[in-house]
């Protein structure tokens, strides 16, 4: 559901991938339905490539599969469950039309994978217990921080070890603009740039005022350390209120201003904020720059470990859901 | 098997981690064997605390189950299969005497969760085979950087991604040296440091000439990308030979000397190498200092992904080891 640049990189990505996911994984994915709002593909066989890229039209009802009106609860209705991926636009407020998809899904008995926040950032606890009482999959690498694996460090490298606290630079735009204005960009001219690059959205608001670090944040608090945040539990700062000189000044004393999103416990408690923080050289993030991500576990055996990188564009974005396909039908098999 | 400081350590993590592990994963551990060369202890019931610590004397033969030259497969063979644990020291020429424990271990329908790198220098493969051929786990994240999740980051969070390249700091000994000669400390005094801090090995030869970088690099190799390496495969240049002032000049100039083990292709073909390298700001592992160690996935379709850090020291092993076991179980679950 969704055929957005996310939706899109992931179909070429399993394309691309077809023939290492048979040799590596013995699996072999088939395409059933491909969804927008307006309605969507259906083939029970298996829709190729041809049926939906060129032929199809930038809403897809050129192609000849094209059903006005399908939608997500009459599609799964057709065929034997499978995997649900779900793509469309977040709304971390509503968390809609993601939430409802995915409830359908779960309801009907498909795993889910999604690379939507909004759902998750409303109602994780929900989906979740929902997931579990059909013994199901629902699994959203890509909606936390993409290809970038802050998911996977913490559930499977780190099985066993407590985690004590957590720390990550986990928006691309807020960081590529604070490397620049380190280096003596103004702020407008830094996000302006990013804006250009493509990289923040044209409505920026979401990154720079701290939200998408804290929707982020959120998710990884409540599926890692099975906490029950609300977005209205995190205090959020962003970047819009830095005076230009501060990041100038850290970088000529060897220092970093980076907008972190952090967990840790205060008095017992666990707590969550989004703010940016001054760094110095030997902090595991410190190197992290531009519209690179990363992020720092420490724990009581195994130390602090911390992952950086990964690709966030939609390609990054289209891996990660492969990656947690790959992982329940390792679990299915 | 093994009753070394990674053994010792390991027992005291399982210990202090009893309740975490029934109330994170369900799961109970009982040791009921403790080998060492002379012999071991014995129990079907489970081996307490109290009959291995203070009571057993520094060779475990003060202990009431004490049993002079109980062996591996005398005592696997006393009790339903369940998980060897292999902590002998290395010896990366001959593997032994892990290499046989694993293998007796593996035959008689045991998994295996090993800290030793030797076995898996030497005969990998083999090993591989014989589990696979009686459906058993053999893991080894303790033997590849102990809390490093070197393997896990490779097989689980990049699952589906093909790996283009490698590249690690993978010695914390020659990480420490090299750190204290960009500070201006020769490199004989670097090396007294380590040694004093218990860092070091007392005969420090496996280590700064490169060779327990090449063990972790073949392994990581070999089971990651699937080759068949053989040491000798391996270009080995240690750190014993860089001119004082190079990493001097290297520090004052922003840049830095690591030793890196690396994995590439040249010419359709896997290479394999260690030696030091002169690294720039933005390589991903330029902020990895002192005992730390680091890893860089170069990938197709997630770009790269460095994961850094990670105790190493014994605790750090052990709680690789009970990683391993936890996902184990998760498997057979």
């Amino acid at each position: 559901m969704g055929f957005g640049h996310v939706g899109k990189a992931f179909l070429g990505l399993v394309r691309e991938k077809g023939d290492c996911l048979k040799t590596h994984y013995s699996l072999e994915l088939r395409l059933q339905a491909l969804l927008v709002s307006a309605g969507g593909l259906f083939s029970e066989s298996g829709i190729t490539p041809r049926d939906f890229t060129e032929k199809a039209g930038p809403d897809l009802n050129l192609s000849s599969l094209w059903r006005p009106g399908l939608n997500v609860v009459s599609a799964l209705g057709k065929t034997k469950p499978g995997i649900f991926v779900e793509c469309t636009p977040s709304n971390i407020q509503t968390g809609e039309p993601g939430l409802t998809h995915i409830r359908d899904a779960l309801k009907a008995g498909w795993h889910v994978v999604t690379a939507n926040k909004g759902p998750l950032v409303v109602d994780l606890k929900g989906l979740r217990s929902l997931a579990g009482k059909n013994s199901l999959a629902l699994k959203f690498s890509a909606a936390a921080a993409a290809a970038l694996p802050t998911l996977d460090t913490a559930l499977h490298s780190l099985a066993g070890a407590e985690i004590l606290s957590i720390e990550g630079i986990l928006n691309g735009t807020t960081n590529y603009v604070l490397t620049q204005m380190g280096e003596g960009t103004g702020y407008p001219e830094a996000l302006r740039e990013a804006q250009e690059k493509g990289i923040a959205e044209h409505d920026p608001r979401l990154d720079v005022e701290g939200w998408d670090t804290a929707a982020k944040t959120l998710i990884i608090g409540n599926s890692v350390l099975g906490l029950e945040l609300a977005l209205g539990d995190i205090k959020v700062e962003g970047i819009t209120r830095i005076p230009p000189e501060l990041p100038i000044k850290a970088r000529q004393e060897g220092k970093a201003i980076k907008l972190l999103g952090r967990l840790g416990r205060s008095g017992g408690c666990w707590e969550a904020a989004v703010s940016p923080q001054l760094i110095e050289r030997s902090h595991p993030l410190f190197g992290v720059n531009g519209t690179n991500k990363g992020i720092s576990y420490t724990t009581d055996s195994m130390g602090t470990v911390t992952v950086t990188g990964g690709k966030s564009d939609p390609r990054g974005a289209a891996a990660a859901i492969l990656k947690d396909i790959i992982h329940i039908f390792a679990r299915v098999q």
